[in-house]
């Protein structure tokens, strides 16, 4: 599968999805969140550096490929990494957004832009213009390693970053269980119980009797 | 007073009320928030333990009373205790909402089904579902000690934690006060000060003066 | 510039342009943020110290000049320094707003007072009103300190303090930023990009040939 196509279907997706097809997916810290509600994400991370001077982000905005996803990791500098203008840059050039191990500015200007920019926070205050350009080396995001061409997903829950072939084993599985729990949320909408759609009784049961058991949908369910 | 009456009552008013009517009711770590906006949640605590194993919560969605709230200790695991389909299953079940010293996920989904959610934040990725099961003990949540049968209240401002006899001894003077603060607030939107409906002037006048004084509302807005 | 002046510049204009006119203002913890959306603050600095007890608060509201910012030291306690009437007070006494290191309380009634209020979350407790009163000396906010008469200026993106003068001293500078970028902003949205409208190739490739430069926005759009 082409990376293209991969990032095309992750967005039809939820981040979650993702996550229950495999449980040891890397996520990052929850405390970088999205700017703005009911975003979705997913293309391959251009990594920048941007310590309190944001001429990576300048360098970035002119050379990431439409589609990329900006990554920037702030080494903890407390100064904002972007504001209205690098993302509406961002969203003028095709990529898909920015993610800020760091703080953001003009959330007013970000909201209107409407490109996903995910931070730890906003603060007026930004650094400089100077240099010297850090992009496309690996950085530290979130607690994770991200490497240049990793693919970046979020949404509303928050984000998980992996390499493409990583990703791209396991969509699949992550598109049969929306399907499954697209079913699951119609007949809970109906006044069907969980307990009915899925095998929770016998579960239970089998644990307190110390029987091996997997928790699961019922098969007409899925 | 029933439970049910409690619970009814506490529903009608704001947390802050039940705060003024009793200083020293428990408070939740402020950082445990609702996850959708202008939320009131009441009910009994169903303890529930979650340290990255969610076969607890299928037990407590199936066994928690109507009405009750689930109280959610993750045991600081940092994978999320519940999302749509949980929220979905307490919606159908009648519980009053969900509590959670941990994560949530699929913060859109949880707004659709509307239930109160409290937790610390979203994150995409959940825990198995393979057990022990531990519900129906003393939990420690926000801070605090919480245990089954307890009532929880919360709203925008945030959650107490008591038994149902102390809440219910103070609820009289709460709805009391929500009265004269009603009474309060229309007449500042008529345009009378705070110095004008309350005794401050004197108050201050007094403390100067190292007379014994105590601060209150004019009986007239009473 | 008289102060009612400088204020309401600062009210037409955002606090990052601020923050780029001098780079090196005072910018507060940006876990101080605003508890309503799309507010905007300026007015200078009535403190008061609020730890625990609210009687500094009483008397700050009746003393406080029109204009003024309630600036809330709340010495780390965990309760809430205001709530609705308190914030509605300081509408209808015609004070700009209440910033608070520190929480506050009643989400709902102020933004339905609409005054801007910062805090670093709600809760619903609050102290006794007692005293002792302290307003008007030099308080900790943010990891600032803030003298009285201090000006507070805020929106969406946090708060920044600095005196009046200088915050006078660049405004005009702030206000040429502010038509500068809404220049390019404006071009951006028809489609120029970023590198037209700013020397970035020229600054990138002096940078890597160690000669001197200064990224700027090109002198056609200012």
């Amino acid at each position: 599968m082409d990376l293209h196509e991969l990032c095309a279907r992750l967005h039809r997706i939820q981040v979650s999805s993702m996550c229950d097809a495999d449980k040891s997916l890397p996520v990052c810290d929850p405390l970088i969140r999205p700017m703005l509600a009911d975003v979705t994400v997913a293309g391959p991370a251009f990594t920048v550096r941007a310590e309190g001077d944001l001429l990576g982000m300048v360098a970035a905005l002119g050379s990431a490929a439409p589609g990329s996803v900006l990554v920037v990791d702030s080494g903890g500098d407390p100064r904002a990494c972007s504001g209205e203008l690098f993302a509406g840059e961002a969203a003028r050039a095709g990529l898909a957004g920015i993610v800020i191990d760091g703080f953001c500015r003009d959330l007013r200007g970000i909201r209107r832009v409407g490109l996903p920019v995910f931070a730890r926070g906003a603060t007026p205050n930004s650094g400089t213009i100077s240099g010297p350009v850090v992009v496309g080396t690996p950085v530290r995001f979130g607690g994770l390693e991200v490497r240049p061409g990793d693919v970046v997903f979020g949404d509303d829950d928050g984000l998980v970053v992996a390499a493409a072939d990583r990703l791209a084993a396991v969509i699949d599985k992550a598109e049969a269980i929306e399907r499954t729990e697209a079913g699951v949320a119609e007949a809970m909408a109906t006044g069907t119980g969980l307990y009915q759609l899925t095998n929770a009784a016998e579960h239970l049961a089998a644990r307190d009797h110390g029987r091996p058991s997997t928790f699961g949908y019922r098969s007409t369910t899925g």
